[in-house]
Formats: C-alpha cells, structure tokens, sequence
C-alpha cells in the first residue's frame, strides 16, 4: 500500500483526492492537513465520507508527512513552494495540483500569480503531469506539476492538430466554461447559488491564470520551428456543479478530409485509456464525464470552411485536477494507470 | 460470476443497473432488452457506458434470458406480471423493480394502478427486497419485488419508531421530495427543464400509488395489536436530477428523551451496512448519497413539544431502485452484502 | 409622488425594492443607504437596475432621511431598533423588513435574536404588516412590521381553518421550503452553488426564528378560548433562487366535504387581490407566483381521512418581503392597493 | 387600443406575448389560437396569467382574426406561410415570430428547413424586424419577420465592427450558448431536466438554422464591396430557462484602442433604448436581463492581440422573441417604442 498525505483538506480537490483514494486498492490516505480545522474529523466536514474515512484534520508538520510516500498538495497558489522541499530532500515524492509548479517561465508566473516565486529552481525540475504527453517523465519524476483544469480540457483538445502542424497557430481561439464548484469552496458572494443558478456570463475575459499554461504546454507539443501557439481564451461560469466544456476554433492549414480529421485523433488517442473520441457528428456532455477521469472529444469542420472545431469535455475536479494526479500516482508508482479510476460517470 | 439479464433496458432504473454492474465483481451483464431500440449498442444511447458495455439492445425474448442466474426487470407497471412466470420455472431467479408484485392486496394494487393483475398468486410468493425487514427471506427468494423509492426512505425512516410502538400510528405525516429523475426517462412537457427548473410543487398529494406500499411496509413491521400506520403522504418534485428527502412526523405515545431517540435508531441499524444514523441535531443532505446504496437518517424533537421528526436520505435511483436491486442481488447469491455498492458519492 | 428612502440597500430585499419602486407610478425613490459601498453607483452593484436608477449609495445619516415620506428598512435584524425612533419622532413613516418589530413578546425576541431588543415599547405600537389580517391597522400605522416570509406563506394558508376553529390547533405541521434567496445575500461557504445545487435539506428543524412569529400570527386569528396553535415547523433549502413553498398539515375537528373546504377558502380570500385559491385538485406552483405579491393557495383532505392539506406558494423577496412592504405603502398612502404590483410572473 | 391576435398561443413564445401584452396600455389580446387546446381557458394552461386573461384557446380561423389590427404568429415554421397572406389582403398587419419570412433566399430556406416555401413572393415583401437596423422600414410595413434568438444577440454584438469594416468577416467565429426554453415547450426526452440539469454540451454545430440568417443580416449592414460575413456558429444547451449569451471573435483589421472600441459601440447604440453597452471591462450576465427586451453587451481586446472580443446577452423569449415583437408593434403604430417594456430584470 503507497501511503499518502494530503496537504490542504478542506477545498474540493482535497475531498475529490479523498472521494478517489477511499476506493483505491494500492493507496491508503495516513494524513490530511488543514489549519483551520485541525482535530476534526474529515467526515464531519464532508458527510459522504463517513464509513470512508476515520482521519482527522492535522497541522501540516514535516513529522506528520514524513513517512509517506507520497504527498498531494491540495493548496492555494503559493503555499506549495515553501512547503515542497524539505520533502524532496527526504526522497518523499510530491504531486502538486496547484499551479506553483506549472510554468517554467518564472516572471510569467510572478506577473500572473501577483507574487515572488519561492522555488524557482524546483519549477525548472517539476514533471508537467499531462500522461498523454508526458507519460515517461512522470513515472520517474519526483515533483509532479498537475495541469489546471481548462488547461487539460484546451490541449488534449487541440494536441493531434498542433502535433501535426494543422492549423494556424496563431488565431486560435477557446471559448470554454466551466461548472462552479472551479471556483472553490469558497464563500464568496459572487459565488452563491442566488447569483448563479438561471445565470451565464464570462469571466476573466481580458486575461486568465490559465493562458500560459495553456500557450505553454500548446507550444510544447508543436513541431521545431513552428509558431508559437497563440490562444484567445474566453471562460465561463456555468450554474451547474461539475465540468468543463471547451469550444475550440482553429484554421486548417490545407485540407483535410472528415475521414481524415476523425482519424488524426482516433490515432492520437488509440492507446490513451482516459481520452475517448467520439463518432464523428457527436456532441459531448460534461455529465457523461463527471466524476471520472476521462476526457470525451469530438471533432468536425462546420459547412467545410476550414475552420476546425473541437469539442472537449472533462470534470474540472477529477481529470481537470484530482483524479488526474492520482493518475500520476499510479503511473509513478508502476501501478496499472486506470487503478482506482475505473467507474463510469453517474448518469442521469 | 453470476449472469445477469436486464429487461427494459432504456429507462433511468435500466442505465443506473448497468452502471453498478459495470463495477461489481462478481456479476456480469449478458443481455439487456428493448423492443424500441434492438440492435442499438447500449453505449450510443448511454455515452458514460462507453468502454464499459459492449453489448446491444436485444427483443425480451426468452431464449436470450434463460441460460442467465438472474433477470432484473426494469419495465413499466404490468409488463413483468407476464413475463416473470416462464423464468422462474426454468428456476432463474427474478429481481423485480417494478411495482407489480410489491402489493399482497391484488384489489388495492388493481385499484392504484388501474389495471387487472396478471400473477395474483405470484404476489403472494414474491419477498419485499428491503433487507433492512426481509434479510432472511430475500436469502431463499425466487422472486423479489423491490420498494419503490419514497417507500424505501419513508419505511426505513420509521421502522424504529413503529416496532417499537412508540408513536401514535394514525396520524403519520410523510411530506417527501423528489428529483425529477424519479418520473422516468419520458419525453413529456411537465418534465422538461424549462419547466422544472427554479420550481417548486407537491403533485399526486390526494393520493399517490406508493401510498398503500409505505402502508403495507409499515404495518408489517408493528407490534401485532397495534393500530395500523395510516399515513398522509405528500410528494413534492424538486427542481433536480437524484434524491428523495423524507420529511416524517409522528406524535410521541409517552416520552422519550433525545438520548434515548438517537439510541433507539443507532441500535436499530448499528448493523446495517446502508442505513446510516447522523449524530444528534444533524439534516441530513440528498448530495450526501448520490449514486450510492445508502440512507441517511437524522431523529429530533422539535422544541420537546412531542412531535417526532425524522429526516431521511436516499437516492431515489439507487437505494430507491437500482443500488438496492444489486443488494438483494448480493444477498440471493451468498455475497457480501456491499460488493459493487462501496463507493461513496460524488460531492460536490 | 411619495418620496422613499431605503436603509440597508445592498441585500435582496433592498434590491427588490428598487425594482418594485422603479415601475411604481406614485413612488420615488430619493436615498439609498449602505456604509460599505458608500458612493458607489446603484446600478453598478446590481446592472438589471441600469437606466432605471440614478442614485449611489449614501450613508444612513438622519440628514439623508429626514425629507422622505417614507423609509423602508431592509437591514438585517436588530439595525432598525435604533434607527426608527428618531424617524418617527419627525413624523416619518416607517416600514421594517426585518424582524425587530414582529414580535410583540420581548423576552421571546430575546431569546431567539439572542441580543437585547433596543426600542421595546415601539415593537407593542408597530402594527403587523399582513394585509389580509390587519388592512385597517395599516392603514393607521407610523411604523409596520412587515411580516417574515415563511410566516406569510404559512398564515395564509392556515388563516381560513383556524378562524373557523375548524382544526385541531396544538399538532399543525408546516414543512416548508425556500428558495436560497432566503438565506440573504452573504458570502458564506454553505450558501454557494457549488454546495447546494443539485441538492436539498432541511435546517433549523429543531428550531426557526420564524416559529414564534407564525405562532404569534395564528393566535391572533383565533377565536377566543381556542388552544393556541402550537406548530412543528421543518424549513427546507431548495436548490433555486426564488420562492417559498409550504405544505400545511393539520388535524379536521368535525367533517367538512371537499366543497365546503374550498368554498371556506374561496369566500375568505374573495375580495383579496393578492391571494388566489386554486381550483380544487390543484397544486400551486413556486414558479407562478416569482417576482409577484401572489400567494397561491390549494386546500385539500387526501384520501378523506382527517387530515387536511393546504399548500401554499409565494415569492419568499416578493409578497414575502418587498412586495408586501409596498403593499403596506400603498394602503398607508391610501393609494390603490395593487398599484406597481400588478405585472404577471416571468413563466417559464 | 389596437386589438391583437395570437395564432399558435400554447408554446413559449405565445405564453410570452401574453405576459408582455397583459400590461401593456395600449393593446389587448381579443383571441388567441389553438386547435388542439380548443376552448380551454389560456390561465389553465399558463397558471401565471391567472387574473390577466380571461380568454379561452380558439381555432385559428379568419373569422375569428378578422377584426384584429395585428396579428402575432407564433406558430412552427410552415404555419405562417399559408395563413399569412389572407390577412395582409383584409388590410391586417402580421407580425410572424417564425422563421416563415426571415430568409430572402427562398432556395436557402428550402434547403435549411426541409420544405417547399409557401409563399415565396411575401418573403421578399417582409421587413425584418431588428429596429437597431430597420426602424423606417418596420414603421411601415405590413408583415414583420422577427428575428431569430440567435441572430438577434449575434447581430447586435457585432453591427458596429461590420459597419465600420473593422474586422476580417470571412473568419468570424460565434460561440453561443441558450437556456433550454429555446427548444420550445415539447415533450421530448431530450429536453426533459434529469438530462439537461447539471450538464452543458453543444448541438448542431455542424449547421444550424439559424446560420443562414445571421450571416444575411451581417452581410447587409457591411458596407459595399466587403467580404460578405462568414461565421462559425456553434450554438450550446445550458442547464437553465431563460437566456442567450453570445460570445463573438473577430480578428480586427488595423489597431483601434480599447478606448475608440469602447466609443465605437457606445456610439452606435446611444440612442437605441434596448441595447445597453456596458463599461469596459464588464462580462455582461443572462439574468441582468431575463424577461427584458434589453440586449446587454461588453467589447474588449484580450491581451492586445488583435483579436476583439464581444459578449453579447439576451432573453431568448424577450429580446429574442416576444418582447422584440412588441418592439415591432409599438413601432408599426407609432406608440413610443418601449410602452410595455420597460419593467427592470427580476434579480436574483
């Protein structure tokens, strides 16, 4: 049995961690910290862990984490950093689902995050923990940088088109929206069901956290000499709990045939367990992801114009942050990647 | 593994047994019914079965059930009345979660359902699948009739109260809410969303067919000589997809303090692996058991003034329908009692 | 044009103020208040208010008041005691939406706000604000209290039994709802819709603050020497934003055939413009009466046996708070009483 | 008071016409059509009208449409085309909310909607009924074509940029999203809410109906010699009633600063009474104007880059549907042109 800590229990990555690891058959959560709540019982704060889960809340002391063998951090921006190395240096592996680790451009994440980073050297050595790129670095990696979640969504979504030099790099745009519970468990009035539920609007539209990551990781996966992934990002806030739904438009770069476009990415995504493209003229649903660690996509060129639409569908808390960590979990620890994450979505 | 066959495979209650049965170990699904969609594969009209079932829809016919252990119907009322005889001849064992065989009273079922019965002394043989009152006879049953939904989280509200004779059982008030998934998978203007949703309403409140199930479940389990449990039962759909909450009052016979309240219910289920007893002062939350096998009870005295309150918990889907179908499942076949049903819910 | 000021400007029912006085043809609103977002535009707090109000928020000096006909508060509970005298001294009316002048019993106050009342002699001259019960006061009164929303869902709906004495009035049962309006517009965890979407409890069941105030209304209806009416009252957080639905359940004394049930409704709400007695069978909607001061009312006996339900919708900001404090102006203006109230309910 | 009829009175935007025309002051409703609710009365169906509208359904004959000054269609397409022209010819003006007259092109319509057109010449005679483009035409005109909910928020966002050819039109891009009252009031599983609730996804973004007429009214306001608009237009279902949110790219031709942007739109709407733009930087919010014939809209630059940003809002049955054609109404008779639609936004 791997022994897992969590640093940051209370927000909802830090339960959808829990909600996952209750049913793995390899990993056994032995601490879960939170300040704010220390000594109370996790299932007091989250009732559908009862009979799941006996711990308590504890201060995020090293002695409390240092016989694990690998620690989640579950934390706002900016607590990762201080915390992470002390436990590297104890051979203790660490998966990170904030963003301290995600860009390795360090002024861009000062000038995004609004704060000095505290282990600038750590963000150059972090595994980005995206399996369907970067698979072999991340079973020997030691720190691991999970992926936002409208990240994840917007590159498995375009990753077969910019992998093949298929469209113009510099245009393109993703119009994506996501469930509230991305904004946290946070009580915030702008947050509260009287603001949300019956209400659509955009956020953020003039410039997201996510948009490096997303240029970054875009850029990444374009062959040498290409450019640089340029991305309109516009979000969403949906009244719904759970789910991204991500928009993308992009301009093809010749032709391509429907037949084609469907096999680029039924060929990408063949051996990927957690991507599945659908038929061609499908339309994905956030629900049919929820709670899973899937991405569903689709793929089409609307009245054959020559723009290419892609269609990608993930649930923010699990492929979009916990239960792809725990896929990275798996994958570092040479377990088999679907462990644990192999129940379909709760449908109606 | 035990062969399952599903009959009426297009509905809520069919999808949410394929989604247990997908997971559970020890049950393997070989043929799933519908005249309306055969030949079309299960997981196009179901897009979160992909890559979790295979198969396609087929005719009822009864040689693509009779090499199965157990059939589960999943029909409208009346079809299963027909269909159940022939099977359990060729001794394959029937789990029915239907209506048609809950009601011993072959007049009062004829007069809800408005229409005449076609396996009278079928219901007769035919054992409630609530295992919380039948464990024992579900054991060696050939035919289950499994509860309705506001039944199940009314009768298992009230057990504790009722067999111990301890409030006055003339005046039950049942005031429950429903999400919308409990009206079925039917394209009818009252259940679309635009019309559900940020609404609110009781329906069917001068008399509902569950009315004479909660009736028949509660009397069994009083003492005998006691007045049987008359109940004013008023159902209310709720402007979401899964969940019952029961709302349950009853007037006290002599006193009781609140101690003795939450150890009556404590001791009543400290066995039960999917009843659920919140410490005192707790409400309990539908979200809490979504998906999940499980009811959560909370027990008060409002203001010491000799009111009863009761709060119960279940998914209307799955301990309501589908969840507790695989129990009996589990129970028939020598099981564990929770295999396949462990997870705990998606929250948020 | 009467000239009205609000105190406490920032929350719902301030809100709804604005919106119901922006279309009322005799009613100007000339100050706002709000300390904390002092100076601040109206409308860029609340855009649906853009091009209909002009106004910023000012602070609640006695300066900024002192020239209204008319002050309404909508503060939260204990603010009003110490504002209204000075107001009233100057001969200015006061209606309060909050509950500081509801109940006539200090000490009951007391212990329920848990604060020491500030204005104990006004709160046994301010006259209760249900116009169905006290139209005549109102029409007198220097200060009203405007009734809670569950107590004016609930009182109407009791209202036509308990003056006839025709029910048992110690074992009523009010199960209520509420849209999460309800709740205020605060930033609290428990109240965003990440944690209440899809989702649906009870709270406060051991004890509402709006439990005195409705015992207090019933009473009131009573004949003399009737038991006053003791209720159990269960309130519900639905996962919407407007809306109070209440399921009324109280004990028949003597017989009353369906007809005469209805007609006992129908005859005592005749010439109420703003409550409407469904057809008997029917089951009022929270939907139909959103954004209206509608109460909507059904009454019934199920299955026959005794027990008599009523159900109740209103709009918990509308005919629940600012509607009815409109209304209340209208009749102490000697206005017409459904002046600006008068627009049906958005639907769907 | 001008007299008016509804032909097609059961689904939403019927139901909307007469929530908008029981307040307005200077029409009334003298009949509203049928067939297959024959004399039933309007507020039985539609309980919000209760006490607004005393009339009953009626079958849709001419006699019966006769003596009306104007008639509203709000029938599915096909309806109008063959019982429109006999009552241009009596000298009764016609105001169709279908989509009967909206396309010029009579092969396009044919193509789109699957039938032969029925009156191919009325087609050419019909005013489109957008005011923000045609207010002379539609004061004088026999026959309106009310815009489409789509085209009327897509139109708008992006008038000012096309006019002033500011933008590259062959590559516009339009991700837009509706609530589920768009799909009308049918009972179809697709629509119903245990499918929608909770969920988000985009449907015929290969080609929607709503394509064609939405690139002819961008075409005709370019300017002589562009290139004629061509978009991408990808429509979503969101988990909600009421509401069109539009979120429109364009990649600008030469640099214009946030400032001459901002101007540029404030400017061509300064004088329209229903399109508000807001200042810069603002996300504008469905629910700022559910039930309102306001079209909200926010334009920005992302990141600089020469991609322009508009969100565009309305509500689908109001400014998208209904409330437009009062718009049209008021102008055809020459009432000033916001009688009956100046109520403010419900919120929350």
């Amino acid at each position: 049995m791997i022994k897992v800590a969590i640093v940051g229990g209370t927000g909802y990555t830090g339960l959808e961690l829990l909600r996952l690891l209750a049913v793995h058959p390899q990993a056994e959560v032995t601490a879960i910290t939170s300040r704010s709540r220390k000594d109370i019982r996790v299932a007091e704060l989250f009732p559908n862990l009862r009979r799941h889960c006996e711990l308590a809340f504890c201060e995020p002391h090293i002695d409390r984490l240092a016989d694990c063998d690998v620690v989640f951090f579950a934390t706002p921006h900016g607590a990762a950093q201080a915390q992470v190395p002390p436990l590297l240096e104890r051979g203790i592996r660490v998966i990170d689902l904030s963003a301290d680790f995600r860009l390795r451009d360090i002024p861009t994440w000062e000038r995004w995050y609004g704060q000095v980073h505290g282990a600038p050297a750590l963000a150059q050595e972090a595994v980005y923990g995206l399996p369907e790129v970067n698979r072999a670095e991340i079973a020997g990696a030691q720190l691991i940088a999970c992926p936002g979640c409208y990240p994840t969504a917007i590159q498995l979504g375009w990753i077969p088109l910019l992998e093949a030099d298929m469209v113009e790099s510099e245009g393109l745009v993703a119009s994506a929206a996501s469930g509230a519970s991305g904004a946290g468990r946070q009580g915030k009035t702008g947050l509260i069901l009287a603001e949300n539920s019956d209400n659509f609007r955009a956020y953020s539209a003039s410039g997201h956290r996510h948009l490096p990551e997303i240029e970054q990781g875009l850029s990444r996966v374009q062959p040498p000499g290409a450019t640089p992934a340029q991305v309109t990002f516009v979000p969403h806030l949906l009244p719904m709990v759970r789910g991204i739904h991500a928009t993308l438009l992009a301009k093809a770069r010749g032709h391509l045939s429907a037949a084609e476009l469907q096999a680029l990415y039924e060929n990408r995504y063949r051996d990927e367990p957690f991507v599945d493209v659908l038929p061609p003229g499908s339309h994905p649903e956030t629900r049919s992801v929820r709670g899973t660690n899937l991405c569903r996509l689709s793929v089409m060129q609307p009245q054959g114009r020559g723009t290419l639409l892609v269609m990608s569908v993930i649930d923010n808390l699990a492929k979009g942050a916990s239960a792809q960590a725990v896929q990275n979990m798996n994958i570092m620890f040479g377990l088999s990647e679907t462990l644990g994450l192999e129940s379909p979505a709760v449908l109606p």
